[in-house]
Order: structure tokens, then C-alpha cells, then sequence
């Protein structure tokens, strides 16, 4: 056991993630993969070679041999997000149960920015949005949490049943969950939630499991992720021919390239190429 | 196909049931047990037999081979008790890619009751709140739902990213989903979703779903299912001894039960016993 | 951390259970629950109270916080079934990589029985075969495994590869198996492979695991799931009409009681009523 | 609903693949990634186009919109591989109920290969092994095949359980099973099956199942897994440095990659470098 579970990294205005609890290190994984593949896997010599083998592999079983268990505390609209991931053991903390704390996120004023045009889905990080207005948006969206929780702490005042009192706080405010998951579902969590396509509020939370949990409790395998699977790329059918085709000094162009303009940039971005 | 998929069940003040695909029904199961089972399922003659036979044993595979697709508009509240469930695949309608919808859910007058002291998670259903109260509750929390939608609309209208504008939004705002599911896991969701401790407004959803579709799409199923696992009751080793006791003409009390009170109360009120 | 993990569990002629690693226990259940149902479990206030509370009302989630990976050496017959648990993580031992071990189960004299009559699927356990067709089948079921694997040892040593070398190989030769899974479901599968109309070769792993292992592991849930789940009973919407009738002196009968022969049978059975 | 449901594809030399049920199709993944994405999806106005951009950017949901069911006779030894992917629903024709068929199978003489050097876990497909020793093999399985039919039946004939009975069937005997899955866990599967490491007769069935079945059924999502999935590779951080390199003229080796020898050979392979 690594974690000092009394230490507990902070993240936005009032969340955290706290490890509860760990099962298995880098050297589990390789026990169970020396299971299953046996005398196989003996010309593989050395732990560091072997995890990054089985990841480079995809076999994935022997990384489901580690687990982990968090406590968080999260806005409700990042938990909504994080709950989509169905294989990990939950227990949130319940508003039709108990009350909820007065405590809401309100992004700082950095955190602000334009919709992305390109991005359907994300804000735009390189946009700038007025400060006065910024300032506005910030002091209404405090000002509405405040109005709610007051109708919230009222209507539980007068015996109001709990779970309709909490149906008008927004989803800023925050929540707590129990989450447990093995290390190979983790990783894919964080694939997913680290990239820049994920939400920011959800990025502080996944690039904190990963850099400072994950990295700490199985070193071999944070590595092996990190170049096998968070920092690869991958190249359809298509794009591995225009490789080919640079590599034996042929001209490649968008028009002939059969693939679709995002995709062609994202490739020549990757390899620096001129579009 | 039984189902006109035109047809929508309307759910609260604006949600709704849609049965968008199925696959399989009441035959799909005993195709399937028959597989499994081969000559042993011989001696059941019957469909209807054999599927009450099934649910009785929870053989619960055979069940498994019936699918359902439902499209679904319900309050986030409702939706973030629905997502728990976990063996199911989900497409949810994302505020980070579009813009969400002005409609949001008011408990109307009946819906409004005091917490319940017995059970703690519910609201009282047999309490009463005064009217003038419940008015003012109403009217605000209108009220609230309507500035925050203003200063949503505004921050969309400026430029503000989607993911940032909506997170002033209550969780009684609409949301909606495609929703798929097998037979058994559905029947698995709707035990625990129909009954009188699950929130009011969830229980207009699974009973919808359990009285206008799973009754009409698979209605052994459904019977075995009322009779086997809604409408039954699970006996612990202390209860069972104590109903022997009672055909023995013994007397029975708390006090030599070796249960716990609630265990007890439930006991005596399924069998009309004396407490 | 309660097991010595140097400790093996002997089962069948060659089998064993041996206990790899271990994360929470009783106490983590408690903690899972609080979380979730904060103020509403204070009521509640031991321990033991709390978790026979949880598993009668079917509160699961917080018994998933408890995890146990287990290394087992199994007939193959045997990990066919096991395997069909899907809510687990698996590394099995591969022939395809390795060689497999000359290990092979033989059924002892006391282990031959009759085929059920009335439970389809399982050996009568009140049969008596005659001793020298055991000894007969037994011979012969040796001589067989022997044959196959002298030709198995034949073509490896002949350089056959190993996925084809080993398909003659009955599937009464062990395999060993890594498995880790969460409380809640290893709980789910002991009640369906402790139970007597499970293969009786499954029984002594599953057997082995709920009294060597669980009972010591975590006793409040051990001792709440024998109650409420391993000793329970459903009663089905007919038999709970069927004992208020008896309760209140009124005639039963088979012929009036709506249900099918077979579980009128095992109504009378449980309450000891004449058939 | 495109299958004609009594159209068999056989297999090896006794097994099968028959569709029993399909719902949803290309126009499903379309109708669900819409719900999601909404107008975020406006932009990629063909389903063509969308169900490839869904591919690239593994957005998986839409892909489990759909859902297959098929009814499958494989050989044990395929089985249990298969059943290994938990994410499907599983029934299988069980010996301990019913009668085992006499059937078994026997590679033919071009699918006796030795076992590869390089691929721990595989056939060496360029090897050859002497017809006279295939000859030799391929009748002493068939004879230990017959002999353990034989005692099987002998068992069967005489009333011993047939739990028991099985045990001495080699693996090379044919199992029967109906399997229902969706398409993403499908496309899942297939990726990892019809790859060349996967075991000769596995493959069979999986290309059966992707060429004839799911390129008919969902073709636009059968041409994005093609590109995007099955022929694309993974190119890890240091192989996306030695292609930034080859493209602009710098000399690279294998000293200096940083990689292990078998991810070279595999990296020069698909670039056609020399290595």
C-alpha cells in the first residue's frame, strides 16, 4: 500500500480525490500475465519489458488484476459524466437521503471561454472573453446558486420531503461518490477524460488520477500507457499509404488523399506536414 | 413488432416513453431455454409454463435474448437514478453540443409531501402540506428555473461555451436518451424502480413501462414475473421459522424473534399478524 | 489483510484454492453505505445491524466495495461453468502458450451416482451404483485420459503446435485460473453454485470459498447473507395467499393453490405441511 | 430485418453460424449518434460520413444501438475462448441436461502446423509438417475421440448421471450455443478474432461472421471498422518520432529507436523500411 489515504489532492474550488484504498501493483500484472501465457511469456525477462509488451498488445486482462477505490467530491455535471462509465462499483452520496452541502463551482475567471467552432462539443481555450462580461456571468451564477440553496434550506425547514427540495439546485453544485475500478478500465477512463476534447472541469480530476495516483502506484505501467496508448496515434488504412508514400518521396495532396478534411489535418499535424 | 413506434406515452408534465425497436419476445425466451436446457425442458410443455418456470428457478439467462430500445425525455434528477444502472447502453442528448431545451419539471400540488420519518430516503405520501405553502414553493421554484434558463440563454447568446452555460441549470431540467436494454436486466431495473420506496417521479416512468409496454410486448414474462419476483417476498431463516411456529399453534413475538423491529413490522403486516 | 496467502485450499483429487490478494472487509461496506445513505443510516448504529440491513432490503452497491482475487487449479468441465460469471476478471493458464500438466480428475467411488429423475440436470445423490461398474468406468475413464495424453505429449514432442496437440485432451484435465472479483457478486455466485442442484464437483470450490474463506473474511456479511439470501426463501404471490389461508385455519390444496406441482412440493417441504 | 434466417454458413467440418434475430442497422448508429450529439452533428451531413467520423474518434455508444443474435455449433476448445467476452448474453447447450452429440472435429491435413518460434502462442502457418506423420495423428484423434464417445455412451446407457458421464469427452467435441451481442462488443471481438494470432479455427468463425454477416447487415459501419479499426495500426510516441524523422531524411535505427526488436521488426514491416 503507497497511499498515505490522509493525503488528499485538492481540485477546482471545493472538489478532491482521496485513495480509500488499493489492491495490486505493477508486479500483480505481471504474476497474472505469467498465468496465462506461461512459458511464453519467459523470453520476456523483466517486468518493465513485459508490461509494456501486454500493453502494446492490448492484452488487457492481467491489467483488470489491480484496483483501486476513491473517494470524490465533484459538481454534479462532472459526475454525470464520469457515472456514463459503467464498469466501476459507485456510491454516491444521496439528496433524498441526507442534505446536501452548500457548495457550488463557479469557474474562475480564466475558465471562461467562447464556444469552440471547430470543437463542436468544447469551449474554445485560445478565446477571450471580456473580463466585464466574464465578472457579470460569474456574480449571476453565484448569486442564482445562493437563491437556490435558500429555497433548498427553506423547504427542508418545513419538512419537505428531501427529494423534491433538491430538484432546483443546479448542477454545479457538488456531489460525492465512492468509485471503485480496475486498473485497465482506469486507464481507459483516463484516455478518455485526460484528452483536450474532455471537458476542462473534468480534465482537473483525470489528469490528477494520472499524474499523481497512477503514476506513483504502478510506474511501469503509467509509461507503458502513456506511449502505447495516450500519446500513439492512430493511423487508419488510408493514412499509413500516405506515409508510404512520403517515405518513397511521392506527392500526397488532400484531393487524392480519400480521407476527410479533419482527418487530414489532424494527420499533418501529427507529422508536421504541410497541409 | 407490437409496438407502433409513433405512439408516446406521456410521462410528468413534459416527458416521455417512446419504444423506438424490439427484439424477440415471449417465444425468443423459450427458444433460448430450450437450447440450454434441451431434453430437460421436455416435460414443460408449455411456453407459459416453462417461463413461469424459468422466473421461479431465475434461470435468468433465457431472458437475457429479448431486447428493448426506448427513447425516453425525463427530469436530470430522474435520469441520474437511471443511469446507475449499469447493463444497459445509453445515447444521452449532450448540453455540450447543443442547446438545451426550456422545459423543466414542477411537482404539481399532490406531488408535494413531507419527508418521511419511517422511511428515510422518501417522501411522506400520506402527509399534507398546507396548500398556501405548497403555492409559494411552486411559484418559486418556477421562478428560479426561469432565471437560470434567462442567464443560460444570455451566455449562449454572447459566445459563452455551451459546457460553461448550462451548469447553472436545477436538475429539474429535461434531458433525454435512447435507452436499450435486455429483458432481464429491464425486469431487473423495474423491481426496484416501481416500488413504493423509489422516487415518485421515477415510478411514473417504470410503471409506465412495466403496465403499457413489457405487459403488452411479453405477457407470460410479465405475469411470471408479477407473481415471482414483484409480487413475492423473500423470507429470511428467521421469518421462516416463525411461520412454522404460527402453523404450530406456538406463540410468537418480537421479543424471541430474533429479528429487528422493521423486519418485524414488515413480517406481521404481509401475513395481517398482530404486531 | 486476514489470509496467509501460503495457505491452499485442497479440493477434489488434484484441485486448490489458494487467496492472492484482498481489499476491504466489513467495515468497508459500512463506510460505502454512510456515504450513500448519509444521514438516513445513523438510525442504524452498529456495524452488523447496518450490513443485515443492507442485504435484506437488497442494497448490493456498497457490498462491491470488497474485493478478493483467488488463484484456482479446476477440472476444465469445472471452469467452463465458472467462467460463464461474467462480473469477474480472468487470466486462465493457455495451452496455447504452455504446456499443460499431466493432471486429470477422476470421480472417487463415493462420487458415482445415477442420473436425477426429477432434477433434470443432476446425478441422484440417494443412488447407488453397483460398485463394480464404478471401478469399471472409473478404469476406463483413467485409461483414456492416459491415452490422450500420451498423444498429446507425442505431438508436442513432435513439434505439433500447441493449440492443435491439446484438443484431444478430455475436459476432466485441470486448468488454472486467476480470479478477482467484487463481494456482491461472489456472493451472487455462491448462492447459484453452493446450492445442491448445482454439479456436486463445482459445490466443493464453491463450498470451500463461502466457509474457509468468506465466513472469515467478512463474518457480519457472511452471517447477513446465510439469513437473507443462502437461507431465504421466495415466496411467490400464491404461496404468501397460500400461509395467510393456513394462519387463518383454512383448507389447502394443491388443486385449488394455482400453482405448479412442483413447487407445490417445495411449499410443503419448507413449512412441513402434508403434500 | 436483412437474414434470411434459414441460411446456415458452415464451419470446419461439423460446426455452424445461423442468425437468429438482428435489430437496428447503419441507420440505428446514425439515429443515436444524432440524439447525442444533436447539432453537433449537423455538420457531417451523410450517415456515411458520420458513422466513419464516429469510428475515428471511437465514439462507441451509437455503435451499441445495434444488436445481434446468432446460434452457433463450435468445438469446446473454440467455446471457451468465445465465452471469455463477457459482453454478451450467453446460452449454451449443457451436457449435464441433455445428450452430447457424436461430434467432433479433426483438423484436415493442411491445418496440422508446428508450433511457431516466434508466436509463442500460435502454428507456425509457412511450417510443414510430413503427411505421413499428419496421416498418424489425425487417426489416433479420431480414434481416442470414438473410444471416449463410446464410454460416454456406455455411462449414459447405463444410468449414470450425465455430469458425469461427459467428463471424459475431449475438448475437440462440438458445443452448441445461442449468442446475442452488440455491435460494438461485436466489432470488438471480431478485431481480436480474425486477427492472424488468433487461433486458426476461431478465425474461421469470426470471418465468417464479419465477412458474410456484418458486411451485409451494416455496411458503412463494416467500412469504417476496415479502415479505422482493422487495418489501421497503433503507432506508439517513439514510432511517431522515427516516421517525423524518415520523413525528413534522417538516418534511423534500430540502436536508436528506443523500442524493443519485435516492435521494430513490426514498425518496418508496415512501412516497408528495411530493417
Amino acid at each position: 500500500m503507497e497511499f498515505d489515504t490522509s493525503k488528499v489532492f485538492h481540485v477546482l474550488d471545493h472538489g478532491f480525490i482521496r485513495v480509500v484504498d488499493i489492491m495490486g501493483d505493477d508486479t500483480s500484472i505481471v504474476q497474472a500475465a505469467r498465468v496465462s501465457y506461461g512459458d511464453g511469456t519467459k523470453h520476456v525477462s523483466q517486468d518493465r519489458a513485459l508490461i509494456r509488451y501486454l500493453m502494446r498488445h492490448k492484452h488487457t486482462s492481467p491489467f483488470e488484476m489491480c484496483e483501486i477505490k476513491l473517494h470524490l467530491k465533484m459538481p454534479i455535471f462532472v459526475a454525470r459524466q464520469w457515472i456514463r462509465h459503467r464498469t466501476a462499483s459507485i456510491n454516491e452520496y444521496s439528496a433524498r437521503y441526507s442534505i446536501s452541502d452548500n457548495k457550488f463551482y463557479i469557474p474562475n475567471d480564466n475558465s471562461f471561454h467562447a464556444q469552440s467552432i471547430d470543437k463542436k462539443q468544447s469551449r474554445d481555450l485560445d478565446s477571450q472573453l471580456e473580463l466585464d462580461s466574464i465578472k457579470d456571468y460569474s456574480e449571476k451564477m453565484q448569486h442564482l446558486a445562493g437563491e437556490s440553496y435558500q429555497l433548498y434550506q427553506k423547504m427542508i425547514d418545513d419538512g419537505v420531503a428531501r427529494e423534491i427540495a433538491r430538484i432546483s439546485l443546479p448542477v454545479c453544485y457538488y456531489t460525492e461518490i465512492y468509485w471503485k475500478i480496475d486498473l485497465h478500465n482506469l486507464l481507459h477512463f483516463l484516455r478518455l477524460r485526460c484528452k483536450e476534447n474532455a471537458q476542462y472541469e473534468m480534465r482537473e480530476y483525470a489528469n490528477t488520477i494520472l499524474e499523481k495516483i497512477v503514476k506513483v502506484w504502478v510506474p511501469h505501467a503509467y509509461s507503458a500507457f502513456m506511449d502505447y496508448s495516450f500519446n500513439s496515434v492512430l493511423l487508419s488504412k488510408q493514412c499509413i499509404l500516405l506515409i508510404k508514400k512520403v517515405i518513397n518521396k511521392e506527392k500526397i495532396s488532400f484531393e487524392e488523399s480519400d480521407i476527410s478534411k479533419s482527418e487530414w489535418n489532424e494527420f499533418c499535424d501529427i507529422f508536421e506536414l504541410d497541409k
